[in-house]
């Protein structure tokens, strides 16, 4: 049984993964967490990478929990297994849920993987598939510029954001890939212009696939409602706005700064 | 008489900014840090930018050095003062002797700045360029994709660049500004796309702006051979690449990584 559970993400966009995790378990209490004053991850070195990681992990653990999710695609893609050694408390990563989603709908045997460049060098997603089917094609994509284009405001459907995920969806559409999955947490902002440009590809969003998985270990619960603590390590002049990109539904002026943990 | 400085950017593109000293002061020994763990500085607050700049600083302090400039251009705008008044050296960033030269380019009366968000947030430039006369017409433009473009090896020539360019530049085009700051060290490698929008302004790269200005200060040197030692706050996969970007002749593998300052 889950009643407390800490989340944290390199920046903000880990929302989109709490917000499916609150659907699921809306009466679970959550901490979560965002490292913005050192955020992006995903163009960072495996150690830099797993050195914020447990910085991060260190603060979650104040609060009793009785497991960690990492909502960020590079930290579960490179760090987790010095996570799940080193702390003492059950870790949940993005990956292996999501790949079991889309092993199921890979029909043709075709599976794509978007994510950082830290992710996509990281091959996890591309072991966890073939673990799960060692003839599954897996065709994987870096596309580093989504999360500066989300960020920055730009729609899915502004001419940039079209040229740009055009570029990155063309080895997909070469491929006939059945399942897309979206490996980091901004992707689900721009998954209808993934979609337009894909029509028959399944859209895998992570956050949803974690969130099913959860409910078949420990049970989902229909009734409740928990609170949820929001800690940021800065506040910068775009965070309302960047806050509003991830989900509508949280309130910009009730996530507190925390920072005496970043050294 | 200058022998040995130290320079420290956000990451890497303040070699854009060493080149022009190192043309100007070939004899001088220098130390640079980019700090590559913690970069972009750009979108932070201004606390946090000033943190990482004391960080900086307090490590360059170990060489012994006559001065240290600042080559980025968010902690120039943000954060010299502090820094001034803290640290027993002199500090240099790059705002005043580009604003100087802006000036006295702008027939018409109408400067133009663009540089990251919390550039453009601070006022710095305004402040300066108002000081050296009141009546000038400024206009700012936070152009926080460039640096990313940049990054990601998308040439100034790309579909995507001269989109992302051409709504970017649109103020200063409708404005005819005689004079556009390149106010952050990445856009001298967008210069020619700046350019091709612009033809009749007069592109104002802060390095060598600093590097004149330095030169009237302390007499510039013909001769002689200075040793710079460079080190980043971490290497990621795509460092090499990255260095190429923004100078060519920096070997990557004479930089060496130095993380124990930042806690």
């Amino acid at each position: 049984m889950l009643q407390r559970i800490g989340v944290f993400d390199s920046g903000i966009g880990g929302l989109t993964v709490l917000r499916e995790l609150r659907r699921v378990f809306p009466a679970l209490d959550m901490v979560y967490l965002g490292d913005l004053a050192r955020v992006p991850y995903g163009g960072r070195s495996v150690e830099t990478i797993t050195r914020y990681a447990r910085d991060d992990m260190r603060f979650l653990l104040r609060f009793g929990l009785d497991a960690v999710v990492v909502a960020c695609g590079t930290v579960s893609s490179n760090s987790l297994e010095p996570l799940r050694k080193e702390f003492p408390v059950p870790v949940y990563g993005v990956i292996d849920s999501a790949a079991r989603l889309a092993e199921a709908s890979a029909d043709a045997g075709a599976v794509g993987v978007i994510g950082t460049r830290a992710t996509v060098a990281s091959g996890a997603y591309e072991r966890a598939l073939h673990a799960l089917n060692p003839r599954l094609r897996v065709i994987s994509q870096a596309c580093p510029l989504i999360v500066p284009l989300v960020e920055n405001g730009v729609a899915p459907d502004d001419p940039v954001a079209e040229l740009v995920c055009a570029r990155y969806m063309e080895p997909f559409r070469r491929e006939r890939t059945d399942a897309l999955i979206l490996g980091c947490t901004h992707y689900p902002v721009y998954r209808s212009a993934f979609q337009r440009l894909l029509p028959q590809t399944r859209m895998i969003h992570v956050g949803e696939a974690l969130a099913e998985f959860l409910r078949e270990e420990f049970g989902g619960c229909t009734g409740g409602e928990g609170r949820t603590e929001y800690y940021v390590t800065e506040r910068s002049a775009a965070f309302d706005e960047t806050v509003r990109i991830m989900d509508q539904t949280v309130d910009p002026s009730s996530i507190r700064v925390e920072t005496d943990f970043l050294g």
